[in-house]
Order: structure tokens, then C-alpha cells, then sequence
């Protein structure tokens, strides 16, 4: 429990930051006090938004001071609650902290601040003729802070990695007003524990990052984009391994889409037509990433696969305006589905070996459990990783489809768990699933979290009420 | 300090693992208790040597019990002292440890103990279709175990990364003799703080990793390899910067060497002719892999490069013979430069932008410090990450020359600090440079690393004396 905040936290804040950054009026906050999904809602004692690193400094200390809890947020795009305050948390908004403090192109590194938006750094980074390659639906408003704090993927981490694997170094603001100043640009540094992978991830519940130094890429000379026709997500897996082996790490994204996910693009969105005549069951957006060479490289791996009947159907794009009009199919299914109605979505992982025994259990489990739901699954096949989204049978009405959430989420996280998966493969815990890991968590790793929050976040002002089942001791 | 051991320790190791895996003879314990360059030496109180994960519980409970600590150990091939004892712990080998538990090509990951040695890894995985990237000169003796507690890196970090980044779980038993049972096999999971990442680098100080699942990648179906002559370092990386945006990432090592360096090779090693008639100041060993498309287009680019000047000649080996020739003349590097003698040598990194800067200013400061002296610099450009080693001047005696290894190492590691890199790229700290490094890092990053010791090792149980300035509280 907090106590009573000291009356003099608010006043203190205004002169650090200043009256304008200090918001409390409720139509001020309410901005930042519901998630944009809308299923999470609470009350700051105020949001503050600090302009520079040793501001944020200045307020995490005067919190500590007030015995405040403290709530960071960046774009509040996040899907599982991680940034909504539970009420009474000082709200830390670092939308304000957005320079790219340093492009180092013969590097490949940028260091930006955490309130960046993703566009802003793949923009810096193309600047300089080199790529940042996380990319993700929200990314015009989502934050670095953000991404790395959810640990975000998105549909290129097949070749490049999750934000994790892109991040190099981090400053950190410590629940002590400390600053941690680990924003090394190095591939290979092996001195002592590696601190950055603690805080990437954590949901703000041990620091509050403030900037990072990221890894570049060259950019891709010369892409190949592919629309296939496979007969179920068994062949899929085999397809991506051939073509894994035939055209090695090229292949820099693998989406596998059901009909249904697809007939509700068709149905929804307009000027979507799909790329091949006839509507096979499962079918696959793949794209590779190389030299010209692909140009010949891709079609005659493509045809090796159709001789031996794994793919039935094939186009490849024949230019940039097809290759678009084929990811904006893929990109428009979550607003498809949101057209159609209300849906229970799961975002999760297996091995990518067991991905189709995955999807063939679950299927048989929810179809018997709900009659005439519909299954809607696409994703990162090449990752383990698919949305494994439910929409209710056409005759279902909207209050009894939420109501069986529960018994759904059961079914598929029970089963995720059986073939070694995760139940949040790339949005985090957030609010939304802190009590449902305890259910698939050992004690003895709940006890190493609990360990490491208490020995960064011993007050435990950090975020509370996400991640970890018990933020507060 | 310990306290003294009970009595019944040894007994109760012996009915544990059997009395011919309890070693106690100084004869049998002396493969153990020395470092494998003879740097470091401590006597254990007895070598234990367990062959299942329960055994190892088993063992760390008893030695809970008694308050004895603990010395993980591998191939005791480390270069810093990691893995020797100091004198009175259980020194727990684990190289009976050596079963490859699972290989799964379709989800491109291998399961395996961490007893198993690097080369028998990457041989399990070669028989499965698949490439197991890591490559170290020790690879035949160096266990995965110890790779993974030092972070191992090595040549084909450009493009596939460190053991950290080709790491997808873990098993570890802890302090307590708990197991740790992370083995996942997911390329995303986003549920709670990244534990393994806590474990990998940690030198044996937070537990003892048991087994590892590790990435596996499509084997390179054509590789083409090519010796270069460059100006000066910042000439190379700006090849490299070339070569990366023209061929992507195709290139897969780039290692630099200097005439020194290369000189000691032509002396020392027999049949090791250099590929260029001329002797450049500076050489580079610069590897491919991709499709055969790279026959035709590694001349290209290495021709555009010739044409503005940025390589003054260059070989393209013509079959597996020749580029096995110039891998070898790149190895056996330290091989000659011990035939010369003793040597200083410095494991560090920094941003590959600033490798010539810190060569140069390196180079100027240590020739006016001490006259005549000959620095052997080599290493893998790309991860900006040289091996900066010295050999002492022909007149010079030895005794002098290791007299001047504190000054020399002074003035190497306060210009790596200075150039924002590590004064450990990729050897880990061990016993060599554990306090070196608190002239380094924060006191802030410091109490960091020490609150995450007594959070998951609070007796302090754990490898004491390697890692951190104070292991034992």
C-alpha cells in the first residue's frame, strides 16, 4: 500500500518540470489513464512529463522521496495494460524525451531517446543509408521506450532479431533516481552480468529507460515478395525449412494466413483482391531480402517445391505496388477481424516444429467446446509465433462469446504450454496476464523474478500491479 | 571466509556420484586446480565430477549444507582464470555432462549438456542438416558450458552473433540446489524478466548451467574467401562498410591483420606463404556466405574497391584448399607470437568508427613508452573487437618486459575506456581483470551487479573470487 503522498510531491514536481508538464486536470490525464484497447483504466495522482534525462532523475527521486509509485508510459500502444496506472502512481510520460542523439553509420548504431517513436528511428536510420529493422503496425506512434520494454518482434525478427537482439546499450533512471549510464555501442563486451537484458522486457517495472543504443543494418539492395498456396501449416514449416535451405537467411519474413482470416480481409476491406484464383485453405506471404540474384534464385526454388507438390499455387510480385498491395492483405487482418466483431485474440509461441500440432489440437478442442467458432489464425510461422484469434459462430451473441474468454484462454494456454510454448510470445504481461503466468511458471523461476525485483525496485515503486503476481511487498 | 567444511561432506559426495567420481589425490585434482596458460593455481577441497542433472543438485545441495563453495568448471580452457579454484571449494566438472538431448532441424535448435564440447555440437549438428555457428580455436576441448559462462564470441560473430545471442534456454541448478528448468525453444517469449541472460556471461557466479538450448541456422551453401591489401585500419572499415552495403550480410568474418602480426607467421610456421607478392602494412581475411550468385559478385565488388583506391590488391581463393590456407595463416597468429616469445595481450572492443582512431593513439603512446616494442594486432574488425597484443622489443629481457605489463595495460585499457569500448570483449573477467574492472564501471553499475549476486547467490557460495570485486558478503 502507498502511503499518503507528502503534500509538497506535486508543487516539487511543478518546480523541476514546470506547471505546463505537470498534468492533473481529469481530461488532461485521461489521455494517458486508459489503455487504447480500452480494457484498462486507472487514475494517476498526476502525469508528468519530464523533458530531459536528469528530469526524469529529478522526478524518480522526488517519488522516492513522497514514497510514490511511479507508472512509465511511451506511445500507450501497448496491448496487455503494462503502461495504465492502477491509480494513484505518479504517471512518468517520456513522449518529450525524443532526440536521436548520435547516427554512427560505420558503426551500425543509433542512440536515440526513449520517447522516439519507431518511425522516427527507422527514418534516422534510412537517413544514413541504413536500415532499423523492427517494424510494426503502430509504428508511427509506438515508443522505443516501449518497444524495449515489452521486448517488441513484429514481422522481420525471422533475420533480425526481436528488440532485444537489436538493442546494444541502455541509460537507465533507476528506482533511486540513479542514473545508469550503459548506453555502449559494442558488439562484444564480457564484463560481468549483462544489466541491459534485465531492464528490455521488463514492462517498467525495474528502471525507467530513457535511451538506447540500437544496431543498424545495410539496407536490403534488392527484395522478392511471394504469395503461395500451401495445404496446411505442416506443409508451411516444411516450405520455410527448404527455402531456409535453398535461399539461407534471404528469407526475411514468413506469414502463414487461413482462409478465414483471409475471406475476412475480402469480406471487410476494399481494393483487397487475393493474389491467386483459387482460395486454398492456408496460404503464405514470403519475402526475401538479397542480391539481384534472387531474381532468378526465387522462382526456381519456387518451382522445386511445386514438382514435389508442397506449394500448389505460387505469384511472385512483379513490383513494389504488388509487394505492397500483398503485406497491406496480411496487415489488414487484425482490422478485418475488429469489422466483423468482437474477438478473444491470443498471442502466442511454440516450436516452430510443433507449430501444425499446435494449431490442429487447439482447433479440435475449441471447435468441440464452442460449435461454429471461427478460427482465426495468421502470423510469424518462421518465429513459432501466430495470433491465434477467436471470432463467435455467426448465430452467437456478443455477451456469451466474452463471457466463455476464460474457458477459451484456458484451452489454448493449457495447450501452448503442453507443446513447450509461451502465452505471451511478443505483447508482454502487462495487466492482462500477471495472474495467468502463475499458472504455467515454476516457483523456483516466480522466485528468481521476485529476487531480481527486489533486489533493483526494493520499495517496489515501479511499476506495480504488472508483470510479476506481486509487485509490492 | 568459509567456514570449516563438515566432516561428512566427502562421504556424503562419494555415496552421491561413487567414490571414482570424488577426486581428492593431489596427482588426480592437478588437471583441475591450474589454468590451462598456468597463470592461476588453487587447490580444491576435492574434485567432483557428476554424470546426471540430479547429481549436480545433489552435489550443491551437500555443499549447501556444509557451506562449502563451489567451482564450475568445463574444458578449462577459459583464458582468465573463470573456471580455476582459489582455493578450498567443491570444484564441480562437469564434463561428464556430454549428451546431445535433442535435435530438432524443422524448429532449427539443439538441445544439449553443457559437458558436451564445442566441436561435438557442432559435428550433431551438422549431421542434421544445420550449422552451428560458433567456432573458437579451442573448440575441441571447450565445453558449452564454459562458452556459455564467458560469453564465448569468436569469428563468425558478424553475422550470427555471441553464444549470448544464440542462446534460447537454459538449464541451471542454483545456489540453492534448486533446478532451473528454462530449456525453451522459442525464438519469442515475452513473459517475465529474461532470466538466462543473467546466467550466460556470469562466469559460474549465479549457478551452474546444466544444459542449454542453442539456434541452429541453414548451412552456408557457398562460401568464398578473399586476402586483401588495405592502407591502414580506417581504410578496412570503410571496406567493410562498402562490402556490407554491397553484399549485405553475405560477409560473415573480417578479420584484420597487421605485418606485424603476419610477420611472425611467415617466421615462425612452416608452409605458411602469404597470398599477396607485395607486403602491406595492414591484410585482411574477409569470408562469404551465400548463394552462388557470390562467384560473380565478390569480384565486383572487390574490383569497385581497387578502382576508388580503398584496396591495393586482393586474392580470391579458387578452391577450399586456398581459403583453408588463409584461415590458417589468420590462426596460427598467437601460435607464432608465442614461438616469439612472451607477450601482453589485450581482449578488447570498441565501436568499429573509432578501431583506427583507438589503433593509432594505442600505437603512438606505447612506442614512446617503451621503445623498440612490437604490437601484434589482429582480430575481428567487424565486431570491432582486436586481439591488441604486445611482443616485447628484440633487446629488451623478459623479466623487464613483464615487469612493464601494469603500465602497458594501463594505457590500453584507460584509451579503450575513453574510446567508449570493454577491456573484455570476449574472454570474460575470471580472475585476470576482476578488479581491473572497478577502475572502469560505475559504482552505480557495480552495486547493480552486486545486488543481482545477493539476490540469486545470497551466501555467496557461487565461483567466489572471479567477476566481481567481492563475491563473498
Amino acid at each position: 500500500v502507498t502511503n499518503p503522498p507528502t503534500p509538497d510531491l506535486l508543487p516539487a514536481l511543478i518546480r523541476l518540470v514546470g506547471a505546463a508538464q505537470v498534468l492533473v486536470e481529469p481530461a488532461d490525464i485521461a489521455p494517458f489513464s486508459t489503455d487504447w484497447r480500452g480494457r484498462y483504466s486507472g487514475t494517476p495522482l498526476c502525469v508528468v512529463r519530464p523533458g530531459t534525462v536528469d528530469e526524469v532523475a529529478g522526478v524518480v527521486r522526488l517519488c522516492a522521496q513522497a514514497d510514490v509509485a511511479i507508472v512509465p508510459q511511451g506511445g500507450n500502444t501497448g496491448l496487455c495494460g503494462g503502461a495504465t496506472p492502477i491509480g494513484g502512481e505518479v504517471l512518468v510520460s517520456l513522449v518529450r524525451l525524443n532526440r536521436i542523439r548520435d547516427v554512427d553509420a560505420l558503426n551500425n548504431a543509433i542512440t536515440v531517446e526513449s520517447g522516439c517513436t519507431l518511425q522516427q528511428v527507422q527514418e534516422a536510420a534510412a537517413k544514413a543509408g541504413r536500415l532499423f529493422p523492427l517494424a510494426l503496425a503502430s509504428e508511427g506512434s509506438a515508443t522505443i521506450g516501449g518497444n524495449l520494454s515489452t521486448n517488441a518482434g513484429g514481422v522481420q525478427v525471422l533475420r533480425y532479431g526481436t528488440m532485444r537482439e537489436l538493442t546494444l546499450g541502455l541509460e537507465v533512471v533507476l528506482p533511486s533516481g540513479e542514473i545508469w549510464h550503459g548506453l555502449r555501442a559494442l558488439r562484444k563486451d564480457n564484463t560481468g552480468y549483462d544489466l541491459k537484458h534485465l531492464f528490455i522486457g521488463a514492462e517498467g517495472t525495474l528502471g525507467l529507460i530513457t535511451a538506447a543504443t540500437l544496431k543498424l543494418y545495410p539496407r536490403p539492395r534488392y527484395q522478392s515478395t511471394a504469395w503461395l498456396a500451401v495445404r496446411d501449416p505442416a506443409s508451411a514449416v516444411r516450405v520455410l525449412a527448404a527455402l531456409r535451405e535453398s535461399l539461407d537467411n534471404t528469407v526475411t519474413a514468413f506469414e502463414l494466413m487461413s482462409d478465414v482470416a483471409l475471406g475476412l480481409v475480402a469480406q471487410h476491406i476494399d481494393g483487397a483482391p487475393l493474389p491467386l484464383q483459387q482460395a486454398p485453405a492456408w496460404q503464405v506471404l514470403v519475402e526475401f531480402s538479397g542480391s539481384a540474384a534472387l531474381a532468378d534464385e526465387v522462382p526456381q526454388a519456387l518451382m522445386a517445391l511445386r514438382e514435389i507438390g508442397e506449394i500448389s499455387d505460387a505469384v511472385i510480385a512483379s513490383n513494389d505496388t504488388q509487394a505492397q498491395a500483398m503485406w497491406r492483405l496480411r496487415e489488414n487482418i487484425s482490422e478485418a477481424q475488429k469489422r466483423e466483431g468482437v474477438s478473444i485474440k491470443h498471442d502466442i509461441s511454440v516450436p516452430v516444429s510443433r507449430m501444425a500440432d499446435f494449431i490442429a489440437r487447439a482447433d479440435a478442442q475449441l471447435t468441440q467446446q464452442f460449435p461454429g467458432l471461427r478460427i482465426v489464425c495468421f502470423g510469424h510461422v518462421g518465429d513459432g509465433n501466430v495470433h491465434y484469434n477467436l471470432s463467435k459462430s455467426l448465430t452467437q451473441d456478443n455477451a456469451a462469446f466474452i463471457k466463455s474468454a476464460p474457458i477459451a484462454n484456458r484451452i489454448v494456454h493449457d495447450l501452448v504450454t503442453e507443446f513447450g510454448g509461451s502465452i505471451s510470445a511478443e505483447h508482454g504481461l502487462g495487466q492482462l496476464k500477471r495472474d495467468e503466468i502463475a499458472r504455467y511458471k515454476s516457483s523456483v523461476e516466480l522466485d528468481m523474478q521476485r529476487a531480481i525485483k527486489r533486489a533493483l525496485d526494493p520499495t517496489g515503486r515501479m511499476n506495480p500491479g504488472k508483470l510479476l503476481p506481486s509487485c509490492r511487498h
